[in-house]
């Protein structure tokens, strides 16, 4: 056998070019320091049950008996006897029941899906799922018959993820290279790795970090202006709210003066509202909820993977359309197009439908699990704050570190006014990690105005890791931007 | 609220010409019968347990206690009283033991996976995961120390199904609109629209149906004349094996003939290998095995979704990558853009990912889940080989249809040589839905030569449910063909 030089190839140039930091070379190094043995926390990424978080044991018990049917004829013959007994059976001791309440879900969503979770659905979802989200963003948003818009079970398609779900939008705006779709900046990189792929134009708007990330008509019309100028036909404009990497939550005035600026331009909106739950206290308005019955296009979207829920592995998500653009050139409806862009994936998957389907379920006040499940949300969500007020008070030690903003989503990202000259947020990075194992990514990698240094940190290591290890960071900090 | 127009839109061409017929406008018209209360049977796609097949109840029972570790606790408590009392205790009688070794295989899991199902994994899959399918592959293809080249795990990306993978591949080799894809004529009509997508140009070859639908050389060699000619670049050469509509089963010399032709015009080869147990008694040789110590570069595809274990709804495959390419341009290796690419999408959803694991780690001869896995794995192939002979003897009392080659895959794709004038396979398969309410798929929908026309068909409905039909179909057949 002759060793053969490996052909040549062109690849796709779109794909070169992308970039994803929250993947990319500090994570990878990670790794590597990892597989040598070396301690470190992951914080590049809102991955909270690789951090330790414990998922929520009702979604698990349900998911569970669904996957092997066969287990709720056994609970249920395992009850008998319970009940027959009026306690367990001599013998079975402490062993504890599966509720009713959770058998009772379970045959419920298998009579919906009758295949169970084996084969394909629907390429939106079954609408059984579609309809329970409709119920969801009804009752969440205060829609009745004198108040808002009802969502329309026909315009949701859940996805695996809320990435999926822009990314189809996304894919389908950009029909030309001077297409342009707005983004905050900073921003989640799966945006402009998106637009990117895409072969489109990613037009930049600059809340305003000082005054805590403040987004208003006026920065976004400078936004629009300059791409114009440029000659970019702006056709999307993605909100990430609450803000990832920012936390930055926003008020219904300013989404009303969001949605007008996006109707009187004719663009359409793309709300990623995966962090709709991370608020902490603070009141989440959604855009739909401000946009009530005017037609301005919205695409909104959500995901299993954040909230108190955590289950990214699992790959959940909707995407939910409202007063859909016309697409110039086909006889076919937006909503049929994006159909059709999920036919060709066949169908989300389904233990993550399921999830989603339980997320915008929850059991209600007075239910069985509902206890459990309302102090498993509370102590997630609680202990979530404390561990970003923590790191935020320890930002106070580090010298010319600033982190504005209230605390929203699962992130900080404070700005280092400080660094030695010649280096970047990225060095920094990497220098951190390596001297603490504490794994964050330069802000460079979310978008930065020009000449500032952040780094993103995801607020999920148990408390007592981050009591540890932010000791570590301070002296870190301290020596390395005064080095 | 005024009512306003609402805003056109330019979209994505590539997206707005892909099509997709096995969801296309039949699948559809199928749905809208449905929603009538007509009994439909739905075999335009391989959806095994939407017909009724069970899934296989080992995947399921570990599936089940990953889902839900805190049942893993409980049934060990539940062993221990058995244990105790040399049997069930009082009052339990028949209740089924959770299997000993699926207990262990839970744990091991979760040994390796240390945040369960809940966490993202790395975007191609964890090590222990790519490490078992690279065990499973120089298994399968009697790779020893001697014979074959192992396979790399770290040239193993767990996916989403086998079209994730397949995105993946065709995505990156498509720089510009004149690079070309070959694909067989019929194919699985992912190929076709990801081709479209991406912008590159479907080059078609045409296995010779008549003759079984024998693929060699010459058949190749005369499709990449033919694209050169109109000035396209071949990048890659798809192969659907077993084939997909077709069921055509290659041996190891056509297999040699088609590597010899891709490493002589450098192109990669892109192996579909995800019907690789759906050859009933026949050999199924892979492309791996056959391609040795040679340094071809081979990208093989594989999923949970066919075989016997028919998980299409859970979205789990494989890509296996061999002797990739070098990438012009960039510093970066084939598979490391490859793994960016899957890092937007951050990781496949693990409950496909267990299903993978499980796929390629069957439980051992001997073992205590070996012999219920055994008996349902033959029940169900068994089942698939007589449901496609009974519909293969009614093709007999069909006016002028011809099926030919070996039954392989799970579809049948007969030749329908006569038709009333003026009419298509398309209007065929539309009326045998209204009349018989079975849904198949038109052979244009896969590809077919000019001036033939064929259907789809799974073989997949329950036994009864084919007899039944089946009389319907060959009524309707003769009346309509000869009206």
């Amino acid at each position: 056998m002759n060793a053969r030089e490996p052909i040549h190839l062109t690849v796709n140039q779109n794909i070169l070019e992308m970039e994803y930091a929250v993947r990319g070379p500090i994570p990878r190094r990670a790794a590597e320091l990892r597989q040598q043995g070396r301690e470190t926390i992951l914080c590049n990424i809102g991955n909270p049950q690789a951090l330790g978080q414990k998922p929520i044991t009702y979604y698990r018990q349900v998911l569970s008996l669904v996957e092997d049917p066969a287990k709720i004829d056994r609970e249920r013959a395992l009850e008998k006897r319970w009940k027959t007994d009026g306690g367990p059976p001599a013998g079975l001791g402490d062993i504890e029941r599966v509720s009713e309440h959770v058998l009772k879900v379970s045959e419920q969503f298998l009579s919906n899906m009758k295949s169970g979770l084996g084969a394909y659905s629907e390429s939106n979802g079954p609408l059984f799922i579609r309809e329970a989200i409709a119920r969801f963003i009804d009752k969440r948003d205060g829609v009745d018959t004198t108040h808002g818009s009802p969502s329309n079970p026909d315009g949701i398609f859940v996805t695996n993820g809320a990435s999926e779900g822009a990314k189809y939008v996304i894919d389908l705006l950009i029909a030309d290279p001077k297409d342009g779709i707005m983004i905050p900046i900073p921003q989640y990189p799966l945006y402009s790795a998106t637009i990117k792929k895409s072969g489109g134009t990613q037009v930049n708007y600059y809340p305003d970090e000082d005054s805590g990330w403040v987004l208003n008509r006026s920065i976004l019309e400078e936004a629009l202006s300059a791409a114009r100028r440029d000659g970019i036909r702006v056709k999307g404009l993605v909100v990430i709210h609450p803000g990832n990497p920012t936390g930055a939550i926003l008020g219904a005035e300013t989404i009303r003066e969001i949605i007008d600026f996006a109707r009187d331009n004719e663009i359409v909106l793309i709300a990623d509202e995966v962090y709709q739950e991370n608020t902490y206290g603070a009141t989440f308005t959604s855009f739909a909820k401000v946009l009530g019955r005017e037609e301005v296009p919205l695409f909104s979207l959500h995901s299993i993977s954040k909230g108190f829920y955590g289950e990214c592995g699992h790959r959940g998500g909707y995407l939910e359309v409202r007063n859909p653009p016309k697409a110039a050139g086909t006889p076919l409806s937006f909503t049929e197009i994006l159909l059709k862009q999920a036919s060709v994936c066949l169908c989300p998957n389904t233990a993550g439908q399921l999830l989603m389907y339980l997320v915008v379920n929850p059991p209600e006040e007075g239910s069985e699990p509902y206890r459990l499940f309302a102090q498993e949300k509370q102590t997630i969500l609680t202990d979530l704050w404390d561990k970003a007020t923590l790191i935020r008070e320890g930002f106070k030690h580090m010298d010319q570190v600033e982190c504005f903003g209230r605390t929203g989503a699962m992130y900080l990202f404070p700005r280092l006014n400080k660094l030695p000259v010649g280096t970047t947020d990225f060095d920094y990075c990497m220098n951190l990690l390596e001297t603490t194992g504490l794994c964050t990514v330069n802000g460079s990698g979310f978008g930065q105005k020009e000449g500032t240094h952040h780094l993103r940190i995801a607020f999920l290591p148990p408390k007592k890791l981050i009591e540890r290890v932010l000791p570590r960071w301070i002296e870190f900090h301290n020596a390395y931007v005064n080095r």
